[in-house]
């Protein structure tokens, strides 16, 4: 299971709060935002949807919660870019590889990323995860030009890659190991932190 | 609107078949596969169910056809390669950037990207369209090593932008010029051709 790394948000494993987030998660996944209800979400949980009300309030809430990532991208990314820019890339393949998989299945990024394709909303819970509240920053305290269109291209390939790794499993992506993605998309990921990038004031 | 290189598949455009089509690929894309209805894709294109049912047999065989992109994985990758491996990551990039945006909205990657979220059928298909049928070939046969897992990575980087430029319109990704995508993106491709790659032999 996935522990939450934030204070005072759930009130531990086990209780009701969280058998309804673990399945309005699984649904969210399968049913896109549109396709669940709060019944469905009550009924796969085994609690009254009075419950699911009384926790979330609306499904729009409920969808919030669990687009909660384990994780806090404000101090999370500053502590991975703290430990210095030169070996990052691999740092940020080898942290997403593993949050991805941190319950086992795919992670609450795999029903990030599924969710989103069709949900504005969770687009933009994306956008500020990985680009201006988590990465970005980061970037920008670590001295780096461009920071956000870096943190932007970062997550394109990092999403990327989980997306063909873990969710369409796409071969020979789906099957090699944890090493060889970090070896070969490493690299790759460190040159958007480091490499000179072409701006959008520089091309017109 | 997209134009088939194909013949035979489509009997020119303002037809009923493409209306069915256009209908159908704005549904999967909205809706997903399970949400979908025959009879909600002929009442969008204004025609009989019995039509749709005629031209396409059944709902996977309407999705099937939605899926085909308008070029042919076999020869448009031989083309871009045959030209040469030196500046192939900006050509992959300039080319995707076009396909996507072919129609005017997103074009039929971005539908194909939306639909294989929760499709395997249409994961398998994209494994086939980019990796096994198209680039992988393509890059051996310009006696590059690793095809299918080079191919793989591109695949992965090239669907990551398209997603958060087109689809999640994620900033700045979603409103840089072709141009600056193509100089900041295009050397990262270069790299998944040319640069030496781990191999799961070399790792194990």
């Amino acid at each position: 299971m996935v522990t939450s790394t934030r204070t005072g948000r759930r009130p531990g494993p086990g209780t009701a709060r969280d058998d309804i987030l673990n399945t309005a998660r699984a649904l969210f996944a399968r049913d896109g935002f549109r396709g669940t209800t709060m019944r469905a979400v009550a009924e796969g949980a085994g609690v009254d949807p009075a419950l699911v009300t009384h926790y979330f309030g609306s499904k729009q809430g409920l969808f919030d919660a669990v687009l909660e990532l384990p994780f806090d991208p404000r101090t999370v990314f500053q502590t991975l870019v703290a430990a210095g820019t030169e070996e990052l890339g691999e740092r940020l393949v080898r942290f997403f590889l593993s949050t991805w998989t941190s319950d086992g299945t795919a992670g609450p990024l795999a029903t990030l990323v599924r969710t989103v394709i069709n949900e504005p909303t969770a687009a933009r819970t994306l956008e500020r995860l990985l680009v201006q509240d988590g990465l970005g920053p980061a970037l920008a305290s670590a001295g780096l030009d461009e920071p956000e269109l870096r943190a932007a291209m970062i997550a394109s390939q990092l999403v990327g890659m989980g997306l063909l790794r873990f969710v369409l499993r796409i071969e020979p992506l789906a099957s090699c190991s944890d090493d060889l993605a970090v070896a070969n998309f490493g690299p790759a990921i460190q040159r958007f932190v480091t490499a000179p990038l072409a701006a959008q004031g520089g091309m017109e």
